[in-house]
């Protein structure tokens, strides 16, 4: 996988997706060779035109020779299965180019498991050599803000005329805001959103001084696309030139090490009962014969033994 | 509280809210009065008027002499105090009916903390003797699946023109929708939208039979609040009809017995080591010097001493 096979590639990244036997292992012998790619995680509301936007800055990077890894969250169901469709008309695309690793995640399973699924892939593509890793994730959740604290630089997309909710919207997701994109700037409005954000930074200022700037794109014909890789840069720039990567870099493990230790430690507790045991016990609290707070106290205690 | 002291039910949620000293014992001392209120989950993307709506469902109910407990999970910021500012306001219109409380809770905090408070805060409205509690949530990630999970009924609110991607957001709840409220229904593309659902509706069955009724709603005028609490009715009397009521909520206690024990799981990890040590170690793994993954797999395992 490291002398650049994509198919080992994509076996890894489904190993680790799949969580399957060997993934914990294959992730410990990667980790060594990672901290090398840079990656840059993009959010925004669905309509914000997000894949248009990763895939018009991955061409930038290619006719720069530098290699690119895609991850991109999508919502998905057993209706539509998504993200599997949207992989392949991307992957078509690009597919003569190995230079371009697009892997679509779905949001299926629960408990948490996509943020720790996503570094875990991320891991893996930037351990293959991988000079850009971008996360592209739906939505404005607490799930896209996990996703994104594994990004050195984190881009915002807004698009105008959201709606009535656009302050709400911006105001859950301006702290992890390095770069604002407006898309579709060209529509009306847009100076209406960057208003909006230009009083919301007036309102409070950045414990690390950086003042996010606002980049207007056209992603659907590319305008902007160069002025957000010069932001992206200089960002970086910025990091270095005042010795925040390393401080970024230990916040960021902090919450992940108790994110994969919640984790871990979810696994050993779901170890100690079968399905059954747990559906019982389901059944007795939906019956009101016990209280579930006692009872996963009881279960937690119990791992002392 | 139970005797319908407002002020001591603002301070029950407010203690179990901030998990203060004491809110354990309280939930568990609550939990054997519960399972009498109505929990319906209202969700849908930002600009979808949830609040409106919400609003006129709890005047609808109110008009039925049916007490209402709100819980409002807002996305929220230091910059702005979203939720707090929304709470206000709308308290002062209700402010003369005790027969509604609203609560409106920020997404701070992280590690999947909100479902976790949203379920304790309806447990504490249900033991108030609340007849019904309504959670209305933001957005379409895993948290808001987390968060309705915990209802008896799932309203989820879309509205026309929401630009491309609407297929994507529909995806992503599909599963979790009940009753579909298209609002905003006298804007063009409302029949688009139903067309939509309709399509995706056609291509799976529930594995419960129920078929989502699709309600035209305009909130602003109250228009289709009446049918909208009649679909809510009708599959409440659906799943007593078809013995679904205990099936469903022994599932529902079943996920989240597992995330109450991932919770308890970690606190009993974290509580392992200080901030101090968690800090070291972050260091160490920025710096390239340990692996995450071992080290996880090491404090995880020295639980069991």
């Amino acid at each position: 996988m490291r002398s650049g096979d994509v198919r080992a590639l994509a076996r890894a990244i489904s190993s680790v997706e799949n969580r399957s036997p060997g993934s914990s292992d294959l992730l410990k012998a990667l980790f060594p060779h990672t901290g090398k790619a840079r990656v840059i995680g993009l959010t925004g509301a669905p309509g914000a035109g997000k894949s248009t936007l990763v895939d018009q800055l991955a061409r930038f990077y290619r006719k720069h020779r530098r290699s690119v890894g895609i991850i991109a969250v999508d919502p998905t169901s057993p209706y539509t299965g998504g993200a599997i469709l949207g992989d392949r008309i991307r992957m078509q695309e690009h597919f003569s180019d190995p230079g371009i690793y697009i892997r679509s995640m779905a949001t299926r399973g629960s408990l948490g498991g996509l943020a720790r699924t996503t570094a875990d892939v991320s891991t893996v593509l930037d351990a293959s050599g991988r000079d850009l890793v971008m996360i592209e994730t739906v939505g404005v959740g607490q799930d896209e803000i996990d996703i994104v604290r594994l990004a050195q630089v984190t881009v915002v997309i807004l698009v105008p005329g959201m709606g009535d909710d656009v302050q709400t919207i911006k105001a859950g997701i301006m702290e992890i805001a390095d770069i604002f994109v407006i898309n579709k700037s060209d529509r009306d409005g847009a100076e209406h959103v960057e208003r909006e954000i230009r009083t919301l930074q007036s309102l409070a200022t950045r414990l690390d001084g950086w003042t996010p700037p606002i980049i207007k794109t056209v992603a659907t014909s590319g305008q902007g696309i160069t002025e957000l890789a010069a932001a992206i840069a200089d960002y970086e720039s910025y990091l270095h030139s005042e010795n925040l990567v390393f401080n970024k870099s230990v916040e960021n493990w902090q919450e992940r090490l108790l994110e994969m230790l919640r984790d871990a430690m979810l696994d050993k507790a779901r170890a100690r009962f079968s399905d059954g045991h747990l559906k019982r016990m389901a059944a007795e609290v939906a019956e009101h014969k016990r209280d579930p707070y006692s009872l996963v106290e009881e279960i937690a205690n119990a791992g002392k033994q």
